[in-house]
């Protein structure tokens, strides 16, 4: 039977969950930012689902107010990434870096190590990096996006051209002639670009995929350039299946017109599902976690309306007034879908725990309400595959396990077991070892 | 029983061991290179034995000639550190990183957070890097020393500040509350150096040592200057009691200059030991790995010795004239150990094969060659203890574990258990966290 089945993705980040709270939610050990073990535990439990990769976003700084809510990344994702590399089997592992601030030889080294290690799983999501206090780490500011992307491009092509600058055939290793490695086959890539230059080469050999594939989780024109030329995969932050449909489309335009065939990228859209097993116990779940955060939060809210809305309201529904007075604002795709939410007659607290203005769209309820999200957006075409953020890593992975997964499975959405062992083989995505020359004529310095 | 004991760190690096043949040694999987359970595993023999640390080599190049020869490193120390973190309870973890060509902030980070994964047992050399192969692959050359040690000063301590940016007592996680962090305790440090700046916080709580330890393996007055500073391990590469001595009195006395207590900086020796039976085995051990690679050698022995050799006459021993002519040279501190062995009437091959040329001095015959020559260097007050490179990891390790630390701790000069959990705890390194103020009033800019 071929029917053609979603891709799943999951977000891993703090050790708590994608909610900025979790870390105090009821069985959430308050101090697992810092336990690799609980990561190890939540990367065994999507491979026990199925799921084709974990995703780590990342930024080099501290960017939230930690009164109340917990770091959004992981200590370091690298390392984090290699703890889970031996504690699982299967499952993709793909890292945000930033290209910005790292050197392409230390990203080529780290991330090629990381797929040697884990035989074959490493994936790798360029980001630009657009924080100024990762710039301040770093003792910089932020450079215009033209500065960013060229050294971006710059980046990536340097870091395959060094993940390719040992040929998969030259190690030997002839014990009875002694020769190690055929040096013929192990060369300088002698690359010089506008912002970085790396001459190689990079002594490591092959993974089991080749080398680490890449990702894009920009936006906007830039982003699809990167995209267009390098990913094979692309996560991206999206309300509806129109716009769904559009960003998809956009990335495999951009592809094509790199000259690759746009099937080798796979669009994944962002979920942060509720699941409880009613709709009023869902968005309770998540007023729990908002008690701190919710507050501050309503005067946004308002503002996606287009009406006044003040925190000492936060308890009761929009009155009639402001019902009739509300306008979605056309700068924040998820106001439709909040103004929706306020006139079935939700008090603010609890469009908020609607995940209202959450990153990501927010299927509310039973698991069925989450695999029904999930089966219109990729029935329609708009999607291969989805980014899904657990709110809370303790129970919300084995809940999406337990409960999402199976019936997808059912539905013959989703596959029942890994198919391959690589990560090129879980997205479908073609062998490659080095440079694509496909992709990089047009930027040849 | 209060005896001074020895502390002992070993080398990791390869896979294979630290003779660069040893990649085609009976009985090592010639591939080791890549094999992340391998470098577990001789983690674990080293822990076995109760070694104090790990100590990895790092230059992020490839500086060897791979024909024959193996690459000296991991594919990437902090990788395989985070494998080793997750396959071992006490042996402390350090790893060497590049001032020159890393960034403060990511320096700062993947160690601090391989200090938590590993529940306090990191360590930091950092390494100024002198090898244009390194500096090439970041597209530049290699700085004059008084650049590259002004940016490794500005580094350390940039480093060091954002290691105690977040305060030890600054976590709160008070589920009751919702106060997550006392923010008032997580602040930036601002640090404008020359070469390098950076604002901080690293948003990493302590690990239960704090912060990672400082090593410092370089040489030189510029070296002694980080080491006096900042080190509580120094590894020196040393042919004499009492040029070991020498060395071990600079640091002690640069620490002391730094306002320091001597006794904060342990100094090691390193030791490359060939073990076996006889003296005439463990030549053959070493001359089965040379097989490829001694011949080249033969021209640079014939310089230490004073005298014109060449490789036609490896299995030969030295002629009378020659042994007449030769004097050692003054430039080689392994040059006299050499013609005694030449003296001897072995063959230049098996000069070679007593490691006359290698980086350490290596006791050659059985365990106990290399348990006199520790306990004479130890109990002569020259060293604090070892870095122990072992020949082949395979077996080189269990050999010293099950023959050379029985006999060391039966002379009651080696511990029979870890007294504590933590790096600081087997080196007796004092508690430190963030900067050390006596060490950096020097160098405010
Ligand atoms: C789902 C998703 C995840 C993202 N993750 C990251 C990330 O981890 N780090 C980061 O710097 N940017 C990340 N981005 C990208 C930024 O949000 C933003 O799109 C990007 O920085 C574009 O800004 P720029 O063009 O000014 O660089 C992500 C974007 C999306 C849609
Ligand atoms: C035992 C030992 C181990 C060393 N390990 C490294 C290393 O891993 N990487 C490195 O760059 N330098 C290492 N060094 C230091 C260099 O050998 C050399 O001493 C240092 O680069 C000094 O040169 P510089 O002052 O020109 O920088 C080590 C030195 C010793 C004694």
């Amino acid at each position: 039977m071929s029917q053609r089945q979603m891709l799943i993705g999951m977000q891993l980040g703090n050790g708590y969950g994608s909610q900025v709270t979790a870390w105090r939610a009821p069985g959430v050990a308050p101090r697992n930012y810092s336990d690799f073990d609980a990561q190890v535990r939540y990367a065994q439990a999507a491979e026990r689902g199925k799921l084709q990769f974990l995703f780590l976003p990342d930024t080099p700084a501290l960017s939230s107010d930690l009164t109340h809510e917990a770091p959004q990344m992981t200590l370091d994702p690298l390392l984090t990434l290699a703890a889970v590399a031996r504690g699982t089997e299967r499952i993709g592992l793909v890292s945000t870096a930033s290209t910005t601030f790292m050197e392409p030889y230390n990203i080529a080294r780290q991330f090629k190590a990381l797929d040697v290690m884990s035989h074959g799983r490493a994936g790798w999501n360029p980001a630009t990096t657009s924080d100024p206090n990762a710039a301040a780490n770093f003792g910089g500011t932020i450079a215009e996006r033209p500065v960013r992307y060229q050294r971006a491009h710059e980046t990536i092509q340097i870091v395959q051209a060094l993940w390719g600058s040992w040929q998969r055939d030259a190690w030997i290793t002839d014990t009875a002639t002694g020769r190690y490695a055929d040096t013929s086959k192990i060369n300088p890539i002698n690359m010089q670009g506008e912002y970085v230059a790396s001459r190689g080469p990079l002594p490591i050999p092959p993974s089991e995929q080749g080398q680490p594939v890449i990702f894009s989780a920009g936006g906007g024109d830039y982003g699809l350039t990167i995209a267009g030329r390098y990913a094979n995969g692309v996560i991206g932050s999206t309300f509806s299946i129109d716009d769904a449909r559009a960003q998809r489309d956009a990335a495999r335009e951009a592809a094509r017109a790199a000259g690759r065939d746009p099937d080798e990228i796979k669009f994944f859209a962002g979920i942060m599902p509720a699941i409880a097993p009613t709709v009023r116990e869902a968005v309770e779940r998540r007023k729990q976690l908002g008690v701190h955060t919710f507050p501050a939060r309503v005067p946004y809210l308002g503002q996606m309306l287009g009406i006044r809305l003040t925190p000492d309201q936060i308890d009761d529904p929009l009155t009639p007034e402001q019902l009739a007075a509300a306008r979605p604002s056309p700068f924040d795709p998820r106001a439709p879908r909040a103004l929706e939410i306020a006139r079935e007659g939700w008090t603010i607290r609890e469009i908020l725990g609607h995940g209202a203005i959450d990153y990501h769209p927010t299927p509310v309820g039973p698991a069925s309400a989450t695999a029904d999200h999930m089966t219109e957006w990729f029935e329609s075409g708009a999607v291969d595959g989805f980014w899904f953020s657990p709110d809370i890593y303790e129970d919300g992975i084995d809940t999406f396990v337990d409960e999402v997964i199976p019936v997808l499975q059912e539905r013959g959405l989703f596959h029942t077991d890994y198919e391959g062992t690589t990560l090129r083989d879980h997205l479908g995505a073609p062998a490659q070892y080095g440079l694509d020359a496909r992709t990089t004529a047009a930027t040849a310095s």
